[in-house]
């Protein structure tokens, strides 16, 4: 029988672990800390270890002195921790367009790592200077997934499903303007990628990228 | 340095196999036969095997006839090959939710299988009516990455996203009508999945998650 | 002859309670606390109980000012009412997918309340984690009419609609982000729903969905 | 436990009338004849009768055939039965708001009828002539449940919910060019209706109505 | 010659006047008090009067500083004039649906009047209680032209098309949320309207339709 | 009190023309021959005239069968007409930015003259070549109304709205491909126009613009 | 002064050529053999050549014999011309993505030469092999100007953008299906291009790109 | 040997002049101070020149103390520089419809300058008032390249289009409100601009047309 515990403002799925192999994640964007501190604790406490994502500095803090000092936060990646994270195997490669796709980027490596992976960092190599790319192209070659993030024009996962074996993770970010839509416009480029095989997540999920590197890699890593 | 060749027609990439893992698939929608076939050629002499997707059936009967009865037509799939697709390992799981979804679940099928993938099939389980995919449960979880198909509400990803550890990919079909506005409607219910680390790909595009799928799945295998 | 009373700033419909069952209801967005408060005043006159939507905590505080304390104030649901509400009778169940959900449901729950029905909650039971809604089937199969309440993929009401016989309403949230689009990507799923007869209205409309409600289950219980 | 049938192309859920009430109806869109006929054999062999919708002309003669006469066609409505229906009760008013809508309509009514429900129907009542509707209030106000069909700008919920207390469902139908986008125009007009309560499905999914209305009516003529 | 005035910011187009009868209007959107101050001296130096539109209450403050005092403004409206506004003639009718589209029906009103119109005001007569509208129906057949203001469902100039034989201008407002997507489900009902030879503006443009009405009501008292 | 007709397939608005000035007119799209013959003839009857749009050639000609000649067909304008029309008064201006436009424009101008107006026709003077719009801009100012009818940018209502002191009323045309989104592009620059006063109708509906047009010319010449 | 000729159906702009140094080219897309042949005779009378775009091979077959076989067809582009054509200088890059942007690329190439400009053709090296554009790098940064013509992702312009000094002008192609929506995609890509500088045309405009491609070329080798 | 430097948050692409003619440029979008300070010193360390677009005032306050004044900020067009621009030649033309594009004007006119090109400004000429921009043909025929900023309708580039011979490039801005979509209704128009040749960047980027004006520029100057 599955377990699951009320809490007053949700249900916790705590055999997720079991059944998907990976935890619960908690997703922080307009919870409260109280809120945010007693899923924590609620996950940790069943399996050794919880996270959250989208977690503002000033929430962090307040869900910190909660858990008086407990918790972890990386504030690139908005992600706060509780507990000790798995030792990571494998490698997942985080490759990112421009300088301002870097939230996203430390996002799903933060989460990557907390999942129990690798990480193989490639920042700021967009395509209008393609040699940044191809500079680091046989280190990709030694990843098990590559995530690419890349707002705008949203070809460098093109660029990269063409040089790599191994699955590719697109990432749209909302950077850009006007025509960009908020990341509808590299979303829909990534969909229409001319590389087989690239596939793509929300705008912006870092996470999500994350957790689908690491449903690759551990598999890999453990078959 | 990479090997090219020049067509009339097109600049055919005879390394993608050496860089990528994978050969080169000749998109046939809008090609005429001569052209195919000629592709098919060209590939086949230079790895030994070769397949083109999105083929009708009258363009398949004549290549056929052009390649004097060389080529094997699957209709349902509408994918054509030519010379000895690899012997399949591992497993890739194809779900479908309905039955108007089944020529892309025969793509993704037929494609993952001429990549050199076994294959799972589990049609018409559509979650209006839970018990049927719930009762294939556990021969999902026994894949190495399961391809979900699903047009008009796309939910059934996230509920299979639920149910499993390895990748999921999700394939939203055109099938609908009104506000399913040729997929869009399923593209975005997969985008937003509530379950974890579910990566899409384009509308319709039963090829791109087989190959996507065979990525994972030819890694996890052989790492 | 139909009554109607001409405020300074608006023009009320006094005989809707007679002619369609219930009564005017104000919609609370963007008006200010006098206006409100004149509003309540003259419904209330006439019909011996008032409510009012979406009315932020600052503006519920000023109309009670206005009014003396007589005006009540359900801050998770922003709904304020002035008089005594009718008696329960029957029940509407209210489902909901997720955590960030909540503001919705609850201005479903509270609105039902104050237009006389009864109700069932069920919260935090999205499908990536099926146990936790099939857990409630039986408690949601004795309700007159469902409302699912769910953002992201909005695939909660096609699980619901395959369970129960009774009506089902689906309510998307603006609940996301990126592809989510404000809640149009649960908008179109639900609109899609593989599930027969699941019927829909407008994003983050709870209000619209209890009066829905209300409108089957006073008839099934007063027929 | 459950009952399915697995035909070789589709999984039928034969349960479903015990579980939601309703027995599951065929979406003949694009099924062959050969299909369409299986399906109605399979349903009415376990429920004594079967129905399916969407068939074109062609298609319901062909099956005709095979099933040797015993399937009676509904030409306007595209609806094809097989076996005795249900003796029908209540009523279910069906509204229309131009003549370019009516085939939209008669599916909800044909539909409505083999589900069960009795229907009265109401024609070419469009808004921009309001004593036609007006005329009729008194009428559609001894329904249970209303259904109204409307394309270009899907006004008329808007005035049918001011006049009646019992459910409205609306249907947008894809009827108009230009900026009506398909149905779009006449799909949002009824999510923003200004009469409370008003619930919409799909464009042009009369069906859907129907399921729906009939789910209201059948509860409150047995509760 | 055309008069033209090339201000350090704007060129100001003096002889519109003469071509169309009408000044040029400052859209004050955006704009400066000084650069709003200045346009209006020099169009009222050239022809006696000016006005802006969109104009804060701050800015309009920051202008009578600048101007001395003999600026006009009017606060719902958002309306600033500077000298001596046209006797107005002949009649054009303002109808709204709701208390939320005040401000846009406000717009259009002042406007009308500075341009030299009367002006029938005719306030929250929505559709949802029809009695409202039609009992001002005879008092709207006695103006030159009608201009109808709704958001939500943009259903009302339907209903007054079908009323009056004069022409009518609706204007979409942005009120509303979710899939009423800032005023596009009112403007696309608007645009499909069933009243024929209904014309539109943009959405919240009272001004533009104070202007288009104008141009059909002088034309008509001044043939 | 109102009269309507009755027939089979639709409920006619006999007492239109009584209260907004002008018929009933058929809208021909969809219809059959038989359905539009006896719609005109019960128009004819109780008026002396009507006439229907969108009538396709060989459809027309199937009517004038039925009708044994009496009706007259423009094809250009796909406009169908019985009985004598009204002696044309005043003058609508009716301008087109190109060749394509043509068919629009058609039908706008034969709607105008059938609806009881004179006509100016001024064809092929889109703005890339301005000297033509310039040219004729004497004979546009003695017009009561124009109409403007343009695909592709749309940019011509824009030219012409700052020539005229009339009304001017944009017809967006589906003319164009790409981006021209079926006229979408042209209908929202029209909506955008730059020229104050300008309002706009669905993109190709050269009826609407007609009526419009005529609500204007005929209040004008008797007001 | 301007000259203009006005044929039954347009009105020719004749002296574009002397204007902006290019003539007035025919838009075939659903103009009639006899328009067009009228056209190409009246522009090629007034500057001894003509040419005409998006013509079908049947038109062009008809015009021919209209006008006694001195017309020449280009099958691929779709263009047809009359007279003598320019010879050409200067150097006009045209790379394509995949075999499947052809038809477009061939109408920029024609288009181009009929203007007067030489032409580089280089396709078929989508992003996906890399080294396919690379090679041709050196020949790229030869000319003046430079097209890139692509569907799907639309990633080619912005590594090309990288590569060369000279304007690059990017035409989107409706090459690709589901999320690319008609070019929609590529056409977002290419508006958000990561490489600085690159301007866009709309989907399949290959004449349009062209013709600013020549608007290039001329000014650079006649400045 | 491709050259770049590894700063920690970005890797800049000191070759791009060599490559492509023209520096990287810093764009300052939400980077901070101290990144925007570094990036700048490290190009004009490579280059003896650099430029940011898009910093606040605060921005390149705190830039400008960190370079210890160096540092020369335009406040209108929101770009800083440092080090000694290039002497300009050549003349690229800025014309802007309205006063409220003057902001997207301004950033063209500055980075133009900045890159090296001469420029002519010519403001507020839109189409409603067309002898403000024919009074300017003759300056802009005198322009290797003519920039056309407009927002609304985006009917200028059209008009522009038809006068000029050489390229015109156009810069939707995201002026205006409801139907303009934040600038989308002027990008369509644009796209679909009827005078050929015209071509497009995305919404607000001044930067991107005056980069490519600059590719027309210095290419013609310096051929």
């Amino acid at each position: 029988m599955e377990r699951e515990l009320r809490l007053p403002h949700s249900t916790l799925d705590l055999d997720r672990a079991g059944r998907i192999g990976q935890p619960e994640v908690i997703y922080g964007e307009g919870k409260t800390a109280a809120h945010i501190a007693d899923a924590l604790e609620a996950i940790a406490a069943a399996g050794g270890f919880a996270f959250a994502t989208r977690v503002r500095a000033e929430t962090a803090a307040a869900v910190g002195e909660q858990l008086g000092g407990r918790a972890v936060y990386s504030a690139d990646a908005r992600v706060l921790c509780l507990g000790t994270p798995p030792v990571p195997v494998g490698q997942v490669g985080v490759v990112s367009a421009g300088t301002s796709d870097e939230a996203v980027a430390a996002e799903v490596e933060r989460c990557a790592e907390l999942l129990g992976n690798g990480v193989l960092r490639v920042r700021d190599v967009g395509v209008a200077g393609l040699h940044r790319v191809l500079a680091r192209a046989e280190e990709l070659r030694a990843c098990s997934v590559v995530v690419v993030v890349a707002g705008m024009d949203g070809a460098l996962p093109s660029v990269v499903g063409g040089l790599v074996a191994c699955p590719v993770i697109a990432v749209p970010t909302s950077v850009g303007y006007g025509a960009s839509f908020g990341g509808v416009a590299a979303l829909l480029a990534m969909l229409n990628s001319c590389a087989p095989g690239v596939t793509v997540v929300n705008i912006d999920n870092g996470f999500g990228a994350a957790y689908a590197a690491s449903r690759v890699n551990l598999g890999r890593v453990n078959p």
